[in-house]
């Protein structure tokens, strides 16, 4: 692997609008996502909005997944940062599309670290 | 504003690696970079790697912050994602730039929740 990390963005658009204002239910697909893909949850933080909206953070030992929802427009912003191998972003990725019923989901990867343009230190 | 958040992608290369296996320091320049950009922090998960490393994810009224290390390589990489006006997620940026002394960092900034995309469902 030649990048320390790959970041995907998540677009959840078209999503069921019922179920972006669940933080129950958006705890449930983060956890189910990073189970699923392998990764080890180390903590969490998951807020409910007012008057709508849910803010849901993993952080995993192979680096986070974030979501925010947007219940009004029927949307959610997703991330995943992964590193290792192990971990496979694009399972939580379908995950998170499944689990909202998003129509019209849009994945952009993004390589973070790469070495070639990193010197080591140590 | 024609998009729900904004998205910056910090890449932190030659930094000064003895700071980024700091935890209490990677919090402390986190907390500083939310508050100098206007953030409400609402939540937070810091924790140390071993044998180095350091993951910190700040959840805030408006988004999120993360940053995650790698000493050996004096890498970091940071995402601050932002909604609404008041919040400017460069400001933020900076700061992290400057407490890690990076001398190579490098900001893309994603547009999330583009509204000529999304369909009002409420």
């Amino acid at each position: 692997m030649n990048v320390l990390g790959i970041h995907v963005m998540v677009e959840l658009k078209e999503c069921n609008p019922g179920l972006l204002d669940d933080l129950a239910y958006i705890r449930e697909a983060m956890t189910q996502a990073a189970d699923a893909a392998g990764a080890t949850i180390i903590g969490e933080s998951f807020h409910q909005f007012n008057p709508q909206g849910v803010t849901g953070i993993l952080a995993i030992s192979e680096s986070h997944l974030c979501i925010h929802t947007w219940p009004e427009y029927g949307y959610a912003a997703a991330d995943i940062f992964t590193c290792g191998e192990n971990f496979d972003p694009s399972k939580a990725a379908q995950i998170l599309i499944d689990k909202l019923e998003s129509r019209a989901p849009l994945l952009t990867e993004y390589r973070r670290g790469i070495l070639t343009e990193l010197a080591a230190t140590a």
